[in-house]
């Protein structure tokens, strides 16, 4: 075959796997918003078939034939950057041997099934001998995929390829201090922010509109998404041209949904505005969980809880919301949404104390991975970890070490990715503000200046750019926690006047 | 391989294929119901290539192996039913060319592009070349499958296996007459219902909890199912216990969406109602098109267009209906939904007159696979058709030829089960009322003796049974019309009072 053929062949079969990515995604966000109960049973045998065909042409002789022919050797940048894509994800899969695949995946599933329960109980020693093997499997696979200088580096190059444990300890206790001082000074500030105003009903009918009308303003394409009801919010991508995003109402607390849809909506900005060239191929994807994150949390929280968002939104918030509100003062309602007070839930942190949630976890798995504690010792050392960053003491597991589904599916790695992207966020708005008035944007009521900046900087890559390559080409500069510090210091210096 | 190690790996491959049905059927569920207009695209391409694979599963060596290997060999009647099925299925695709089927597959999708333009425009001549070669195609592979007397029997095999053109030909004259006499009459009756009170402002809301309270009476299972809007409602079945119904509502007719649930719940209570242990199986899915419209036609007419129905429920439908019904007697209301109208649109059409609407089909239809007329002929002989049948003639071919979307799809011989259909519910409501007190169980507003008599009867069997021993087994009879003519001579006496 001609290079040109050898080439089309290969594309033609990233679509084949396209197909089976494609159909597996849509099977599981109707798991998760539609599917009737009865019918998930026979449905989870279908997603097992389906992913097993698309991991089989992952790790095919066929696939390792195409890497050889065309690595290297193809003009065209999008073959090129797919192969080394498919390379990378044959590689990983290739050096675990199958029977440890399976085991792990079965145990994945089971970890995921046990863990909720022991959840619900709080019973982590239900739990333990799972989380045992889980920790295991992944020190083992982190040997075989390797690693420069800590084993715990294999596993986030999973997440955020580029960065590692170096980088972590360099930036995390950084961060930390100054959250640390922040916090101490918000506790010991006499303004008390009244959240029982936000405990108000405010029926779901509201609640979507309202979000719906900030969605209009970020320029959610709604021919291209869609958004439903789920337990857990998430933002997923059957198509380039089909991003759907979902989000839970409670009626008690608005922040929840409004907020949550934000936030996913950031997500699928990030996926709608990815060049569709890509569509088909492995490239067509955000590039990592921290720049995804950076996405999310640059809206969720740059935009939605900033100041100037809600002097000029505070209106629009009216129309939607009860009666009830009419007598808040914009002042009230904007420290209230703003408030900084450490509890025990990650996903329920204000955005002052959530990155102090992530070193704790980052701490622990690290430490787990690396072999220097025990996971019968978890459960005391997360609750010390807490005291010890957050000053807060949890009462149970429930509230502890189980609040978190990550590691019960085998998730190590992952929650550093968090903190990355809201230090990725404070960078980008730095650079973004040598172009763009974003108070000024934010006023107007069309926020498409922001979006398309970061479509133009970040978006339309999709994966053609690693991380912190995307980082450096925008900022010019790799990781800086500095930025972040400034936004949050600033930001609760105004709010909490000190 | 022992026999039983080659039935395990049988039933291995048919829950293979029932993976990739399941996925098809689901993203076809999407595609009609919730799919953002933009990803409908690319979410084509991906029914494409699944819709390949389960084609080739279909016709592989490997079935025809285990074919060979099993057939009639088997103790096991699920395996020895889903090896006939499979077999047949092997036979039918593999006696088409491999070439014939892509080009004959591209025609279908491209003829349904093209009908709906030209049935838009009215403009037949538009949409004649593709029909020409949609009947060409059936032709011939009509003579492929082979045949006994008429070579449209070998495309009513597909629908209604055992109904043969000597069949209909007995049976259709003999309705047809019944019904003309029966409309001759109503035309000349003094009765003369009222229907505009029926189009009255009924709020969407209003008609699907409606829908819903009577779908709980039905025993529609709400774990097992879900309800949907769409454009053009339907029923499918993604698994047996995901059975999933559509409608569309029209605020200014309610008989839209609540028959039209009631009649989609008909097709989702068999399907739920198949015996599970059918499930991944070719067996698992209604016998025929004509024994699944039993289903829907007798829950929609023979239950909800029923007299007792309305008697004992219109308190229900004035509970959900606007104020607008308070003052609407019984009476009126019931002769208005059971008014008989010589119409041009056939799924408007009353239930008097839909079987006309189904003969004119048959009859063109077989002519065509015949020879004996023209596709360009076939606009004017529609017309003289309807008026010959109906009494009514098409001003256009939008109302006319052009109205159903079947023959672009190359679906010949399918329309013959919907008046199937209409005569086994007549046969099956016969035989049930020597057990059942139909008219008590429709007062007592719990329907579960009829659902339960069909489960029993039919639903259970799924492919299990051909649709004709269903009909033997339960009447001890076979195909006869007298039923389903003494039912509407009795109910249209009743009210149009002759």
């Amino acid at each position: 075959m001609s290079l040109e053929q050898t080439e089309k062949a290969f594309l033609d079969y990233l679509k084949e796997q396209n197909a089976y990515r494609e159909a597996i995604t849509l099977i599981q966000w109707d798991l998760r918003t539609k599917v009737p109960k009865k019918g998930v049973e026979q449905r989870s045998e279908v997603v097992g078939y389906l992913s097993q065909k698309l991991h089989q042409m992952q790790v095919s002789d066929k696939i390792k034939e195409f890497i050889d022919e065309l690595k290297g050797k193809s003009t065209n940048e999008i073959i090129e950057k797919s192969i080394l894509e498919c390379e990378e994800t044959y590689e990983k899969n290739r050096k675990i041997p199958e029977t440890e695949f399976k085991e792990y995946v079965m145990l994945q599933s089971k970890g995921e099934a046990v863990w909720q329960e022991a959840r619900d109980k709080a019973d982590f020693a239900m739990f333990q001998p799972y989380l045992e093997k889980l920790v295991e499997y992944n020190k083992k696979f982190a040997s075989y995929w390797g690693y420069k200088e800590n084993i715990y580096d294999a596993l986030l190059h999973n997440y955020e390829p580029g960065v590692t444990v170096k980088t972590l300890d360099e930036v995390f206790p950084k961060v930390r201090s100054s959250l640390s001082e922040l916090l101490q000074k918000i506790e010991t500030s006499s303004i008390r922010p009244n959240t029982e105003l936000l405990h108000t009903h405010f029926p779901k009918k509201g609640q979507k509109d309202l979000s719906i009308e900030i969605l209009n303003r970020m320029g959610y394409d709604w021919d291209a998404g869609r958004l439903d009801d789920t337990i857990h919010p998430f933002e997923i991508t059957v198509n380039l041209n089909d991003v759907r995003i979902t989000t839970r109402y409670d009626e008690q607390d608005f922040r929840m949904a409004v907020f949550g849809i934000i936030h996913e909506a950031g997500h699928a900005l990030y996926e709608q505005n990815i060049d569709k060239k890509l569509e088909g191929t492995p490239l067509a994807s955000g590039t990592s969980m921290g720049i995804h994150e950076s996405q999310s949390l640059f809206w969720e929280n740059f935009l939605g809880r900033n100041k100037i968002f809600w002097e000029s939104h505070y209106d629009l918030f009216k129309k939607y919301a009860p009666s009830h509100f009419e007598n808040v003062s914009l002042t009230d309602f904007y420290q209230a949404v703003n408030e900084v007070k450490p509890s025990f839930i990650r996903i329920e942190a204000d955005e002052l104390t959530y990155p102090l949630h992530i070193m704790v976890r980052y701490e622990l798995e690290k430490a787990l991975i690396n072999g220097e504690i025990e996971v019968r010792d978890l459960p005391q050392l997360w609750n010390e970890k807490m005291e010890e960053y957050l000053g807060i003491k949890p009462q149970s597991d429930r509230e502890g070490v189980l609040q978190d589904i990550h590691w019960a599916g085998g998730d190590f790695g992952y929650f550093p990715s968090y903190a990355l992207g809201y230090m990725y966020a404070a960078q980008f708005e730095h650079k973004m503000l040598e172009t763009v008035n974003i108070d000024q944007v934010i006023r107007s009521g069309d926020f498409s200046p922001i979006r398309q900046w970061m479509t133009n900087n970040i978006h339309q890559y999709g994966k053609m750019k690693k991380p912190l390559d995307i980082l450096n080409d925008v900022t010019g500069e790799g990781l800086n926690p500095d930025y972040l510090i400034r936004y949050l210091t600033t930001k609760y210096q105004d709010i909490y006047q000190f």
